[in-house]
């Protein structure tokens, strides 16, 4: 018997955590739930994104999901402690692996975290990195998403969005590392490298999906990141799984299959 | 007794349509109702955004609204019939106004709708504009909506999205009128007409935020039209009110004033 682990975003964003989770821990199965007819989550109250995030956690373990990964900045900033007393499995959040990568590998260093607007408001990477010993500074790049869900990846107009989001930050810091605080960016990744670069920056770059997927790898029993075989996924979506499905292979480097439309009463 | 107007959009861009009705019919009293729990509409299923467009109208009617204006283009586009058999006052949405607008102007031309990806999937503009002899090219320019909240208005990027977007729509027809249909496309108007005169085309800008107006002035008993004073208004939100209050001022030309937390149960 295989464990069950799942997988949780407010869209397809998070498939960019299960594309790095397939690899790592093939021997799993895995849900992978997207909400998205409540997306975004980023300009909702907390009190909101909690009562979806805890939903979503509970369709997931009723399931059968036996570890959850929140693949979710948003949720992660401002759920987890409902998150973790609504279910009784372990929970893995975004944040706390990419600021203990950050920290592993540049400890009490200045850092740089990218994010949406949502969760640079919710200051919840400057609190870790804080906690971590690192000091954080955390930049919105509110165009960002939507350029990656455009395609417009290696394009004229977002390596200028990105050189105009990294001077107004590099003006305010001076990083030995740069977070991506969202699971979009992991996309465009090869992108802000090379922005970085031209702003003559030498940040390494931490991206929070493959520090997550290590996370987790590292909170399974040892039996199960032992196992081989073919990792197993099933897609859940909230709304119309059109764009999921159109946008959802970018995303995980391979073709998300037949999604599911399930109801959270929303 | 001043006349009731219900004011609804998914957000705050239907403040455009707000901010053209103030001085047009200023005898009126208006409720403004944006859905920011549930936005954007865009990315959602026909059934949830009828649902979700419903639950708004009666909650503008049960506060006393005695005429409905659907001020979001997806509403307007995808759940006119329903929002029209759930109320008994009258309704008017933003695309049919835009589309007689340009047909007075331009019988049988050719026109080129702006708009968001879902408007333009739903091809209600293009069924709109066939209905009045209108042969309507339309393009899905998801970027500026993210663009003029990140308030990059008259912006080297913005520029370049649209001279991008113009090329390729412009590639594939020749219009005579240009649609704005998105309430977030008059803030950059100025812009577009810019980008269009770069491309050497000539075509006249319809703002559905104006036509819409222009249609409820009309619809409306002539004693209201005809009735001075000052308008006065209230705004909804069903979620954090912040960004609302913040960007609002911006898409209605003044203050909003304190905008009241209401709950759809969504």
């Amino acid at each position: 018997m295989s464990t069950t682990i799942g997988v949780f975003d407010s869209g397809f964003g998070g498939l960019t955590v299960l594309r790095e989770l397939l690899p790592l821990v093939p021997g799993a199965h895995y849900l992978y739930l997207g909400d998205s007819a409540r997306l975004p989550y980023g300009s909702k109250s907390q009190a909101t994104i909690a009562r979806y995030a805890v939903e979503s956690a509970r369709l997931l373990t009723a399931r059968g999901a036996q570890h959850l990964v929140i693949a979710c900045n948003t949720a992660s900033a401002l759920a987890m402690p409902e998150i973790e007393q609504a279910v009784d499995v372990p929970v893995t959040g975004v944040i706390t692996p990419a600021v203990e990568a950050a920290e592993q590998r540049h400890a009490n260093a200045e850092v740089l975290v990218l994010a949406t607007a949502a969760t640079v408001q919710s200051h919840a990477y400057r609190l870790q990195c804080g906690a971590h010993g690192l000091r954080a500074t955390e930049k919105a790049c509110p165009l960002l998403v939507p350029l990656v869900e455009e395609g417009w990846i290696d394009h004229l107009v977002t390596r200028e969005v990105l050189r105009i989001y990294l001077c107004e930050a590099l003006a305010a810091c001076d990083p030995e590392a740069v977070l991506l605080g969202c699971t979009h960016y992991p996309l465009i990744a090869p992108v802000i490298v090379s922005a970085l670069a031209e702003l003559g920056c030498t940040a390494e770059l931490i991206d929070s999906a493959k520090a997550t997927a290590q996370a987790v790898a590292r909170a399974l029993p040892v039996s199960v990141g032992a196992r081989g075989g073919e990792a197993s996924f099933q897609c859940f979506a909230t709304d119309s799984v059109e764009k999921f499905e159109r946008l959802g292979s970018h995303f995980l480097g391979r073709a998300v299959g037949k999604v599911e439309l399930v109801d959270l009463g929303g």
